[in-house]
């Protein structure tokens, strides 16, 4: 196994250890003879990673998102790619998203503003039951995150690329029905790809179909949003408040007036990171049932881009 | 049904007209002939509501917590006192308490701190499953969180004032295990009731036997816990942050230093309010059972004060 990471090498390198000790393991750029190389795990791979990896089968992207893996110019076209799904990296998500509609349905931003200036109000608060969480990139993320909020009673509506049905939600798909889902979302939920459909799909004349009040949470890449266009929707639009974990550029500017905008929270990318002992009983799992015939799980298709 | 809230009359009056069309509510002063009335739903009741009520059969509690009706002098010692437990009461209870566990478990307040200075920094994060929330007061609320918890894979265990199982959960129970049970929780959720043992229970020192950077907060009741004992906690103890719904004395006063505490969040009193038309529905249940010679649900035991 090729491994290219970020900096948590050695927690990757642990993990391994603990779930395939049969596996050797080698960190690029430490390749050794290239030729024994017939699988990899990768984020940011830079392009002269897969020079004369002749004997490379399978790729695993360490991210759900691969926007970044796609990008690399030398990519072997022909090879399998199979994306990270394990089980924490999907829990950080659904905590991260069921935290920002927790307080925005729950006026949690306004009781704060009223802290700061020591004022007592009770303000009229509606049931979960009456508030629709519309979620946009409806795949493992968007269906986990859509069963704990019917779980915690919400009115849950999906928004996907092409149709397809999934049990117990109501899920729109393509630009014809876009305008409709927007028009149903109380609070939306971002955790699309980010693929050339996809960018800044999240605009000024896309946020004016919400509801007047609405809330907006992006979790999945900062360039499926038009800042200036959720800016402008803050400001004299519909759009009450926003919480982002990711933007056009990251670290997000200094100069940015997204930092200090009323009702709009920020964090530094942190909504979910995989997890290295998930993900690697997850590698071996996939490993040992393709070994077995079973097809690899997951697979990005790259011609759609994620 | 002679009925005697707080500031909700119409919306109870209309959801009773709902639920039980045939029944005649009465509101408190206007109670007409009073020897007609055999059911009462009430918040606070001054002492001479209970004159000359003399074929009163039952006393519906609008709220989950009895303390103020309790501490009514002239309440009828022999009548059945029936507990609101309805879902859209139980349902905010968990909202609120969920969200501020989201908040300290993913260091939230922290990443708040940090986007108002404009400080970009990826800070580490616990998986759930490293955080044990104990939840002080184990009843229908307390259950209801802990299978919400347990479903986003936090560990749960429970605290209450007698033996009791409950299935699939960890609880402790009387002052022998209190010590223990505290030395556990990463989060503290208090939501026992108001009575004479648990007054003042949570304390500086109680607080100390909580692991270092524990979190609180208090949903319960204001008197439960001593807030000298819980600034100090704050100030020099271990407690790294507490989200408090309810106070010693509400609203809480401008000059408490609560209000401007860092890692403090402070709510008017608004966890969770009863819903009248969920209510209705529940007071109609006992009601037709209790004629088919059923029990009535919830009952207050008068003599342990809840």
């Amino acid at each position: 196994m090729l491994l290219k990471t970020d900096a948590r090498a050695q927690a990757w390198v642990d993990a391994f250890s603990m779930a395939m000790p049969e596996l050797e393991v080698r960190l690029w750029p430490e390749t050794g003879d290239r030729s024994e190389i017939n699988c990899a795990l990768l984020w940011g791979p830079p392009p002269e990673l897969f020079d004369q990896l002749d004997n490379l089968e399978v790729i695993f992207s360490i991210g759900a998102g691969v926007d970044s893996l796609l990008a690399c110019p030398n990519l072997p076209a022909h090879l399998p790619i199979v994306r990270m799904v394990e089980s924490e990296l999907t829990a950080g998500m659904v905590e991260f998203c069921l935290f920002h509609i927790l307080r925005f349905h729950r006026l949690m931003h306004l009781f704060e503003n009223h802290r700061v200036r020591r004022h007592w109000e009770e303000l009229t608060q509606v049931s979960a039951s009456e508030v629709t969480v519309g979620i946009m990139g409806f795949g493992v993320l968007g269906q986990a995150l859509a069963r704990q909020l019917s779980a915690l009673r919400y009115r849950v509506i999906g928004y996907r690329r092409g149709p397809g049905e999934v049990e117990g939600m109501e899920v729109f798909y393509g630009t014809n029905q876009l305008e409709e889902f927007m028009g149903r979302s109380d609070i939306l939920v971002a955790l699309m790809p980010s693929t050339l459909e996809t960018k800044k799909m999240i605009n000024s004349r896309t946020l004016s179909w919400l509801p007047s009040g609405a809330y907006f949470i992006n979790a999945g890449r900062g360039d499926l949003v038009d800042e200036e266009g959720l800016v402008e929707a803050l400001d004299h639009g519909s759009l009450a408040g926003a919480a982002l974990d990711v933007f056009e550029t990251e670290p997000l500017p200094q100069e940015s007036i997204l930092w200090a905008h009323p009702n709009v929270y920020i964090t530094p990318h942190i909504a979910s990171i995989t997890h290295p002992p998930t993900a690697c009983r997850y590698i071996a799992d996939a490993i040992s049932r393709h070994r077995q015939g079973e097809p690899w799980p997951h697979l990005v298709e790259t011609g759609r881009g994620y």
